[in-house]
């Protein structure tokens, strides 16, 4: 059985995730910070695309000890296992998800990944290879399933977001939408890719709950017409 | 004294004002509708950008004819002014925006404008020329200022908001976020341009109001740092 899939992203008033350099800007509070640590800690599985990886290092850990614990009463490791989608394997091999804090990681890549590459990836992650040219996401969760992962939470960024509501498999989403417009035309979004041209193709939601957080407001949608794809 | 703004736009919940074919859209639903429709009827001046001309060939006129009729017992015209910024004269002399309902229309242009088309819109619009290869749009506030216009509403596209807000010439904003998600990296937003790059000087914004309006939600914004720039 795949995953329950829940997307969770910060953008401004305007959409934007970042700047049109990609640079990590901050646009949620210490509140709405503390919300995503929680939402992360109730996940089995965390999971970013390269680009995230490159763009912003993150180590994709549990930050709040309390969670940390908890998560250990629980049986389960501190982190949720830490994934990454990364079709041609680019992924440095310091990069912070594959060192900081203890857990599991997964790199998935594809059929074009270079093999020595996933070799030395293998001595610090398990790799996943999913697809010929590209990552098969389908497949992935399938895989990912199979593993006992029943919960993933998905932090970006806009083109594996993209890819995944394509493939029907993104069940909620969390927009907390800051308090500025960072404008641009070139600037990333949370569902970049190619896009929906036809209308009746829009992936349609249901607005679940609206909350006010700090300066900003927090949107939790449902995804519709995804359980049938499963 | 330049005039009040407001800008008002429909967007999916991934940021989206269409699709990346720039296709008009339905984001927001007749209740929506209705309130864009009295928005507009309070509005001296209501004031699109010519890719909106171009992309959707609006007519911007009020709607509702209560409406309608209650902007003529205040003494006032029928419909706002109908500004469009058109910095090279591209609008068709056919445009609805020229020919339908009664009323004023201004077309903003810049030094660059063919003057055979200026002398051709003249017959159809009121032509104010302000600024060299642009239209300079705060001078362009200060002479509808000085035509008596104290409240502009703006209903797009993302380049002419951005230039409004890289201008500090927005008052409020209104976004209507649709339940639906539109995606593509090359779909526009509502605000374009080149963006923001600095943290420190993005545009920041005050939440006034969360409204669940039928399957949406829409978010009133006032726009922080623009009154000491009037």
């Amino acid at each position: 059985m795949r995953p329950h899939v829940v997307v969770n992203v910060a953008m401004s008033a305007d959409g934007k995730i970042s700047t049109r350099e990609r640079r990590q800007v901050k646009i949620s509070g210490v509140q709405d910070f503390q919300r995503v640590d929680r939402l992360k800690a109730g996940a089995d599985a965390v999971m970013v695309g390269i680009g995230t990886v490159l763009a912003d290092d993150p180590s994709l850990t549990v930050k709040a000890e309390e969670c940390r614990t908890h998560r250990l009463n629980r049986g389960v490791d501190e982190h949720p296992v830490r994934v990454v989608v990364d079709s041609t394997a680019r992924i440095p091999l310091e990069a912070s998800v594959l060192h900081k804090g203890p857990g599991k990681r997964i790199i998935a890549v594809s059929g074009r990944a270079d093999p020595r590459k996933t070799a030395a990836l293998q001595n610090m992650a398990t790799v996943i290879i999913a697809g010929v040219d590209e990552v098969d996401l389908s497949l992935l969760m399938d895989k990912l399933g199979e593993m006992g992962i029943r919960r993933v939470m998905v932090e970006g960024g806009g083109t594996l977001i993209a890819g995944l509501i394509n493939a029907g498999l993104v069940d909620e989403i969390y927009t907390f939408i800051g308090n500025m417009i960072i404008g641009g035309k070139d600037s990333p979004t949370f569902v970049d890719g190619d896009g929906f041209i036809q209308e009746s193709l829009f992936c349609r939601l249901t607005l679940l709950e609206t909350r006010r957080i700090e300066n900003g407001v927090l949107l939790h949608w449902h995804v519709e017409n995804t359980e049938t794809k499963k």
